[in-house]
């Protein structure tokens, strides 16, 4: 038996996010790395991701592992599964670990962009990848508001109630907020995050781009710990899963996160 | 009777190309904008495109222009427009124009790009908008070949067989290859463009780059005059369609041509 972890990405629009659900619910992006992996090795496998991710969300770099008979190279899985996969779902690595590696449990951190398209007027390019929001946003303000939620803290105002989670206290070691002609990039990094964290804290921080809310106002949301004290929860589609690390954080992936030039 | 003029921003991915056809053939953008202005002012007008774009290319700044009898103002067009169109057609901007404006023939200067994404493993959000390419290209033989073509030419060889044109001259005045990162661009601007000109000088171009033809054989590729003598046509959803300038070259439109960070 070997045991094998995958760098995937996709396209999350036409998924109803990352977990098998009854049937009923339409193609999940884990029912169909499992179809392809049937096809390639004849295996009923399970596979097991580091982020469950929403309905609609996108990744680049979600982390996925399971266990395998197949002797297919490692250096080859990539592309032979790829040949079996539908476009919007790519295995982009492949690697082989040890019996003990758990994509979820053994995240250290992991890298979130949230993107908004803030123009007047939409862009049928990036509908699908980003929440459009016609109003002007301050970027500095929302870089100002950003930088109050940085560090150590209980992010329980930033969580989506009923969330069954022992602590809400989590380590956001990078909380970035980059304007690009008509895009703003929020990207953060956490020791792990909460049920619709980054979505909520990418409404949160809209509301204080438009002025509705003061950056210095978020410290008394954060100390508040209830979550109608936050904004509205982001859309789906801006939020993309960039890129988990594994180990000492100090060892962490050098690879550049995704960037260059755009889409019109 | 009011004569507008429209810059329209479309993903072309689920259109059967600008221009009505049989009604069998599926949805056209032309179609799409016709039902909308129906819509919206009860007329059933016809409008005309600066180019008629093939099915699964792309605009930013396809201009359109049309009589009505409306009285919407115009600088409330484009919200009103977008408040019945589908999301993958956006009106950006529009203008009234003299009676005697033709979107197609007074087109003065056209701006085509053309992304491929150049990368060992395909990406699943530039699947509709760029042509995957695993092999590695040199952008620099590129660039130079892409030197060979600009200028006043017979692009006869750069033309689908079979277009019924008067003359295969054209003056290209800017052929520019660039790489950044995974994605390479190709940005051309021609006072005019014959049939698949783009799409291929894109195709010859990438054999150039996997070193397939030389950079300096493309001058006998022109003078051949021949379509055989070019490289393959390039695939349509790497093509969009970026502006269209009117009146003298000098006065062109100083905005920005769309550019910023990418999709992952």
């Amino acid at each position: 038996m070997r045991h094998l972890k995958l760098i995937v990405a996709y396209d999350g629009t036409n998924y109803h996010g990352w977990q098998v659900q009854r049937e009923s619910d339409g193609p999940t992006v884990q029912g169909t790395l499992e179809a392809a992996l049937y096809r390639l090795t004849g295996e009923r496998v399970r596979v097991t991701a580091a982020s469950r991710t929403d309905a609609g969300v996108h990744a680049w770099g979600q982390v996925v592992n399971f266990a395998t008979e197949s002797r297919i190279p490692v250096e080859r899985f990539p592309l032979a599964m790829n040949s079996v996969l539908p476009a919007d779902v790519v295995v982009r690595r492949a690697e082989e670990v040890g019996e003990d590696f758990h994509a979820r449990f053994q995240a250290r951190r992991k890298i979130y962009r949230y993107v908004i398209y803030n123009s007047r007027v939409p862009s049928p390019f990036w509908r699908r990848y980003a929440w459009f929001i016609p109003v002007h946003l301050d970027q500095e303000l929302m870089r100002e508001g950003a930088g109050r939620l940085v560090g150590r803290h209980d992010y329980r105002s930033f969580c989506a109630s009923g969330s069954p989670v022992r602590t809400f206290v989590r380590t956001v070691d990078m909380l970035n907020v980059e304007r690009r002609d008509n895009l703003i990039y929020i990207t953060i990094a956490a020791d792990g995050f909460l049920y619709n964290m980054v979505r909520i804290i990418a409404g949160t921080l809209v509301e204080v781009g438009q002025g509705k809310r003061s950056p210095a106002s978020l410290a008394g949301t954060l100390a508040a710990r209830r979550r109608e004290t936050a904004g509205e929860t982001a859309p789906p589609q801006g939020l993309c899963l960039l890129r988990v690390d594994y180990g000492p954080l100090n060892q962490g992936e050098q690879e550049n996160l995704p960037g260059g030039p755009a889409l019109p």
